[in-house]
């Protein structure tokens, strides 16, 4: 695939995403000096920007560019939507680090050592605490962002609200519950937990990360039509497209956490297996293992001072055992579900954009 | 002050916002059941419903009983944002009761501990990552049911979508101060704190309680008008009295949690001294202090395992040096400033309520 054109539109997406950001007259309210650098760590930093630019896209292909243009402050709002559940998310998995940087708890826990002189616990605790509240501050910019897609343009007053409702109660709900699902999840050995199934394991990352996918294909679809319609025929086929192309963004994430490197991860290798993160790589390399490989995988997944060694056995073995293979042809029949979709659309430069970001989902390497 | 109107006007807006909670389509998202009953436990617990019912109340003034009426839903989204921020809060101060029952993180810990038969530690983390969930999914519940103002009324949509990008930005953002704020002090000895003076701490309490009582005055004169116009002279008033009356509300709250019992309270005696709360009591009370007794103060505020003597020896000097005293007088003076703003709007049957509304924050003993 030739990806210059969908590559040209992603960093132009940003650079008008992050104009958005810091030109909001929200962020006079960051106080103290520990929020505001807080709630723009992750923000700053080089990120794929992939939730806002499938919102643009999909606005284009259904209302042309001066639509795709007034779309941005829902960008935004998505992009901010994404970024405080990734804070809050961050704190509950004891990450240290994301987008190449300290985490928001892990770098307020370090400030709160060196500049106040706070002992480790009580460090910690104020590291812990500032997340919470970074997260919730950019929980309600992201939308304030919303809410300037319809003050600040002609966008349907009753189609933001219908959106802003969407999102604070559906995917909201199903964010949680995906997240709560993990976090039950890591706490127990897989193996033990009868209940669990590569559909039930599908189903949790379908709620962790396609809905906000969908959520961001439709927003951009009704933005760019215009309509609060939410059944309109075109807004559902973007809406099925993107949340099969967010399951399959997240299988493919779930790959990289195995075989990518630190530069391009943004965190340590192995991060995911020294978590016990449970994946489909995971389920499908533990079905397939004899008795020696098993316990080699079991001792190793979620023991957070494994070494470079076990580490790399163990990822070792989840090539060996149909574990990645088996993820990337999941990932590959939620592409191709999705595709489709995009025939019942007009063709435009921007569906073209679109199927070209579906095929980057599963081509992309950081 | 015979409350008894006040008190009828009270209990029949409980039990309408329960009611509208209660049937919320919402509700179908929260998941699983440690979400779902944490969503509830705060909300179903009795209360005083004083945010809401001063909305209730603006909405009536400025509007009628028929816009009163059609402000209910805005109603149980500001009592719904209160309580997401009390669910952080609670995690944040380590608090163990609320409301007279256990605090979320404290719950789900007994929870976890019990059914799941987690160790302590991981018990007490899955308490604190169900409390950030639980907050973070009321904190969406509580915009979405302002939607529901817009989209099951007659409300003027833009007005809706202005008041929530302002809950969402300028109330949001400084509650958090606030709260980063009372962090703050709560780390270090009052005493060693040069900056901070009664002003200072007024301001914070103003930050940490009076800018959403602000915003339910506000709220519902909007409504009642059925104006986007902030700049409104009624809106203003409205929105000035509510303000003062909020800052009245927490001093008053601040001598409750010296001289109230525990039945009252919801939370145990002498709790606020045991967390080291920061409070014009403490700080007057030290000002007028001497040496043995500023020492005596200062050995048991924050000390978690104080002793019942020690609680009362404490409060018993809050009492004679001042501190209680002191705040009152501020609190009755908040009040002073808040009712005159009444004579600007019509008389009304909300508008007395209103009046006693704010007398009752000196009169109150829970």
């Amino acid at each position: 695939m030739q990806y210059e054109e969908l590559f040209d539109y992603l960093s132009d997406a940003e650079r008008r995403i992050l104009a958005v950001l810091k030109s909001s007259n929200v962020n006079t309210y960051f106080n103290p000096e520990d929020v505001l650098d807080s709630v723009f760590s992750y923000i700053g930093r080089p990120a794929k920007r992939l939730r806002p630019s499938v919102l643009l896209m999909a606005a284009g292909a259904l209302g042309g560019s001066e639509r795709e243009h007034l779309a941005l402050p829902a960008a935004a709002g998505v992009e901010l939507f994404h970024t405080w559940t990734l804070v809050h998310d961050d704190l509950i998995d004891h990450d240290t680090l994301r987008r190449g940087g300290p985490t928001v708890h892990e770098a307020m826990r370090s400030v709160a050592k060196s500049r106040d002189g706070l002992s480790d616990h009580l460090a910690a605790e104020y590291g812990r605490n500032i997340a919470v509240l970074t997260g919730d501050t950019q929980h309600g910019w992201s939308i304030a962002s919303f809410v300037d897609c319809a003050l600040q343009t002609e966008i349907d007053p009753t189609l933001i609200l219908k959106l802003i409702k969407h999102l604070q109660s559906y995917v909201l709900g199903n964010l949680v519950f995906g997240e709560v699902l993990d976090v039950r999840y890591g706490m127990r050995d897989l193996t033990e937990l009868k209940e669990v199934d590569e559909a039930k394991i599908v189903d949790m990352l379908w709620l962790k990360t396609g809905v906000l996918y969908e959520f961001a294909g439709m927003a951009g679809a009704l933005i760019g039509k215009n309509t609060p319609d939410f059944g309109d025929k075109e807004v559902q086929a973007i809406t099925h497209f993107a949340s099969n192309c967010g399951t399959a963004f997240q299988l493919q994430d779930d790959i990289l956490g195995i075989l990518g490197d630190e530069a391009s991860l943004g965190k340590p290798v192995g991060s995911d297996i020294r978590e016990g993160k449970k994946t489909v790589i995971v389920y499908e390399s533990l079905k397939w293992a004899n008795d020696s490989q098993r316990k080699t995988i079991l001792s190793t997944l979620g023991n957070r001072s494994a070494s470079f060694q076990e580490i790399e056995t163990v990822t070792h073995l989840f090539r060996e055992l149909n574990g990645v293979r088996r993820t990337k042809e999941l990932a590959v029949h939620y592409i191709n579900e999705a595709l489709p979709y995009l025939n019942t659309i007009p063709d435009s430069k921007y569906k073209s954009l679109l199927a070209l970001w579906a095929h980057y989902m599963l081509d992309r390497q950081f």
